[in-house]
């Protein structure tokens, strides 16, 4: 038997374990645009020997939206990063470069990032806030920061994920609104953090909020409601207060599992 | 670039998207024990052509943990099906053939589960339950269930991942204890669900809850404090009020979107 043990690598020591440095990933509706997206990142750096392009076609209909398409993307992918990405993007003046180069700094400042994009609501800002850009549009070009920022949700036109620090999106959800916003809210309660980045691109599209909109926030805000609420979790062998409850938990470990006790649940120590 | 575009197959219309199974993936402190696992597998129908064995090595060190063991071992993984084991677990009489059949069992009665084990609190029990068991240990032998039933937290010993809804453990968290837990939660946190099912096998430990554990369980507690408030979640064209806050959401959204627009904020509708 021992000739089939395969034994794991730790994936911080070993950089060779990844085939290739980028798989990007692009939900595609229109042909052209996305002869234009993978033009121009063969221009500016992205070769068949560091990258490969796997395409959600969604040309004559929705086969995959924001949220399945990233799961069945990641089941193929082979690269240190996952792009997903629209189609209507665009390099404009950086490339893989730049993008390797970038990440391995976010790495160097943040070592627990998950996902990265170029358009987000800062992180500890209010609600009435704006978010950081740094992307050309029709509404032209903004540069709103210089190095990575930490962020709480993230615009969908282009997002970077690790393969080694994956998170992927709720199941729960459906649609292409709202999905980077639930990536990085995943990420944040895996433990993980969302990062703006300066690489600039071109997203052939000034965002489109219609009535769809409306009903993805409401069943985000559902979805949630239910999931982020207080409980008292029992686990195997003891109970773990969590949410707004943990700031009993001093008190409410030791009655509980006292209580358990005095009710007959077995107890693992004895 | 056409001839480079690999086309994303959707999980569930194909079924060859798998090379194998299994990947049977054990944290390893014994090789001894290790042997005794790989022994009673390969008697009970995992083979080369239908599974893999990947070695979590901590036999000098403790290398990996059960939170930072299971990405590590995912990146290598080529199975429809991860099995996360301890090494000290030995097949008696359940084997590959059964393990696949109430894998499509459960497949058929839940689409979304997302993770399997054969010890764990049920769904909708309250704190006072014990654990549903379906395993052999030196404290004898239970069979609780006749059918998958669906729980809240898992025993660590061993569990079944599905790699086309894969979840992960939390970064944030380390050690041996509750990554079973927080993987049923990170699992129900991204809209899937947990079961037991009734595959038998010998657990050789009767489990043991250590100082270790107190210290383990207060990070967990202390962690989702944090992570499961409620709040106002501002995204680039929104705002989404979450947990409790949601409640209150049909208010929030339109007074918050009609003072964010009184307050110059870009209006992505407009």
């Amino acid at each position: 038997m021992s000739d089939r043990i395969i034994p794991v690598r730790a994936p911080l020591a070993s950089t060779h374990i990844y085939e290739i440095d980028f798989t990007v990933c692009t939900l595609v509706r229109s042909e052209k645009s996305y002869a234009r997206l993978l033009e121009s990142f063969s221009t500016r750096g992205f070769t068949a020997e560091n990258s490969e392009f796997l395409m959600l076609d969604n040309v004559r209909d929705n086969r995959f939206d924001g949220y399945s398409g990233l799961r069945a993307a990641a089941l193929q992918a082979r690269g240190r990063y996952i792009l997903f990405t629209h189609d209507n993007i665009e390099l404009t003046e950086d490339g893989h470069a730049r993008l390797r180069e970038i990440l391995a700094d976010l790495t160097m400042l943040d070592p627990g990032w998950m996902v990265a994009g170029n358009s987000g609501i800062e992180h500890g800002a209010d609600w009435r806030a704006l978010p950081l850009r740094y992307i050309g549009d029709p509404h032209g070009e903004q540069r709103d920061i210089s190095r990575p920022t930490r962020v709480i949700s993230l615009d969908e036109n282009f997002l970077i994920l690790r393969r080694d620090l994956m998170v992927f999106p709720s199941i729960d959800l459906q649609g292409f609104h709202l999905y980077a916003t639930d990536l990085c809210l995943q990420a944040e309660l895996a433990g993980g953090r969302s990062y703006i980045i300066p690489f600039m691109l071109r997203h052939h599209s000034g965002g489109r909020v219609d009535e769809v909109f409306d009903a993805s926030r409401a069943a985000f805000s559902e979805k949630y409601a239910i999931q982020l609420r207080s409980r008292i979790l029992t686990t195997p062998c003891s109970v773990v207060p969590l949410g707004g409850l943990a700031t009993v938990r001093v008190t409410t470990n030791h009655w509980m599992d006292r209580l358990r006790r005095k009710l007959g649940v077995r107890d693992p120590k004895s």
